[in-house]
């Protein structure tokens, strides 16, 4: 392995892998040698036309995916290939040294998951699911914010939604709604970032009981809009709410005994703003028989595009991850907060399986 | 009566009745002309105190609560009592062929809200609940937008969180968590809002089933902090969350097939703030290996304060109120959609008080 540069291939030439060829390409500890595919002519269009648009000074070379394992110039794998074939891929991957980053949902339930990260261990190599806002520079700032003790106080409520207005063609082709591709739907596709977003709030304590709602189900059987609640000791709890059904949004929403921070954009910040997030604390005026509250806005933000581009989230993950790569030393935290992202969506689906019942996990 | 003044009474000196003190002084069409506690010398002192703030033209007369009840110069009662007492007082008010501003949550359950409304049919008179936000300059903007077709299209999620942080004097003291005068505790307080927004965006179409969750309770069993899920045919669904334990929050947000909209102060527009909301349709750009979402915020606005005061959504209750009494016409509608928030909150506590099973809606 180059001492200062990770070698990455790609598992699978989908559309989703464009976003982290460029993101691959603008790391600086990243290089991109080999793109595979089941038939390599279709990995070696797809690698002409990214490299038409943002090329590697050396174009990657196209081949099959049982060949880009055996490819000594790889050191890391990103496998975005369907989640009802992750697994198989994964363990292969594993078995071969590489490291993986993983597309969510990792898998399609949490059994396929440890299986997965049961073969990282063995093998030693870093695991990490895709989740890019993890990697941007607003969940710092934000994790301050909510450790001051003043903003917001003590955690009672997480709120999200994460939604977009599919269409029909979505809706009868796209492999996001094929039960044997992506039985999770919206839920592994949109809930994971949901479920993500609340388990980091909570510095990733695991709720004791969750539930959930199957509010919509494509005629495979898939969650076309679906609804869950978390629940930790003390009445603590996270409501969210995903959809292929309704218009982009994607906020969630933080409160607690001192105050709120509202998030327009936790998945992906907007293009062409900072990524901020809003404190307020408003107060409750009483004077005889006038009373009014009055709103107290705090904006923070930080400027996510500083290093030029609106891939910074992608590119971020990428640098991360080769950096671990690249140390030898695999942080075990990554697969940690995948399994228990997917225990929860587990148990959200089992929930709602049997009419939104309470689910008690361990 | 006179013809063009509709001629108020207040039964119960209480602090929340203040506001409405205000609001019928400011309202043209309305005058307070008695005040009644269980003790005359406490209403007294209330109306001296109300009075050297905000005087009418002559002093309010202090009487006991049967004594305003005989008294032929009040046509309408505003009844602030302890919801436990409260179907008690309703029944007698209409019974004496006063018409009734309710403060909510109206009963106890809906069985006591359905003899309150029999009472006031039975004689013909006027029911309303003090939801201060339906006469707001808002909501007839917000329906206008809601039914254009285009901002939000079809409705799918309705969401809602109003709270505020009591406090440790307010948790041992205050009648609000007192299982005898307010067994609804969060839920009635708060709660009402949540479920009269939802049911107000959606026509007052009713669910079909309900879900709750009671996250925090009073050692009275009185909830302290509430969470609920309401379902409509074709997967429509709304999420609320109530608290006394969480800084104050009062906000909505509505989505639907083609974008959505967030009010950020649905209960009581902020001080010194226009009255408004902003919608929302942002686009996903696709374009190689680079993608982005692109935010396009609208702002609707309304000057809730051109009537000079903050206190506007409260006179126009008034306002209304009293020109429904002077009509000689009582609308049904107000009584009814009363009935189906008081419907919709039972359920919810039922459920909650089932561990969360849903409840189905007749």
């Amino acid at each position: 392995m180059a001492s200062n540069t990770c070698r990455w291939g790609i598992l699978g030439a989908a559309n989703i892998a464009r976003k982290n060829w460029k993101a691959i390409r603008l790391a600086e500890n990243a290089i991109l040698t080999a793109v595979a595919s089941r038939e390599p002519s279709r990995a070696k269009a797809w690698i002409d036309a990214c490299q038409s648009e943002c090329p590697f000074p050396t174009a990657p070379t196209a081949c099959g995916y049982d060949d880009l394992l055996k490819r000594p110039d790889v050191d890391a794998v990103y496998i975005p290939l369907p989640t009802g074939i992750r697994r198989e891929w994964v363990v292969k991957a594993a078995s071969a040294g590489k490291h993986i980053l993983c597309e969510k949902p990792c898998g399609p339930n949490a059994n396929d998951l440890r299986a997965m990260l049961d073969a990282c261990k063995a093998k030693g190599v870093q695991f990490m699911d895709g989740v890019m806002f993890m990697h941007g520079k607003r969940l710092p700032l934000l994790r301050s914010v909510l450790d001051d003790n003043e903003t917001v106080g003590q955690l009672r409520r997480i709120t999200s939604q994460f939604s977009f207005a599919a269409g029909d063609d979505f809706l009868k082709n796209n492999i996001r709604v094929s039960s044997s591709m992506e039985p999770l739907g919206c839920l592994g596709d949109l809930g994971w970032y949901n479920i993500r977003f609340a388990l980091w709030a909570m510095k990733y304590a695991m709720p004791t009981k969750v539930s959930g709602r199957l509010l919509t189900e494509h005629a495979s059987g898939v969650p076309l809009e679906f609804s869950g609640e978390l629940f930790w000791p003390n009445g603590v709890s996270s409501s969210y709410y995903c959809s292929f059904n309704t218009e982009l949004q994607q906020w969630a929403h933080i409160s607690g005994t001192k105050g709120s921070i509202a998030v327009r954009d936790f998945v992906l910040p907007y293009y062409g703003c900072e990524s901020e997030f809003v404190a307020d604390r408003p107060v409750f005026n009483v004077k005889g028989t006038s009373y009014h509250w009055e709103s107290h806005p705090k904006r923070f933000a930080v400027n996510e595009y500083s290093d030029g581009a609106p891939d910074a989230q992608e590119t971020n993950m990428i640098r991360t991850f080769s950096n671990l790569v690249l140390s030898g030393k695999p942080d075990p935290m990554w697969g940690d907060i995948a399994l228990k992202t997917q225990v929860v969506l587990d148990a959200c689906l089992r929930s709602a399986r049997s009419d939104g019942g309470m689910v008690t996990l361990q």
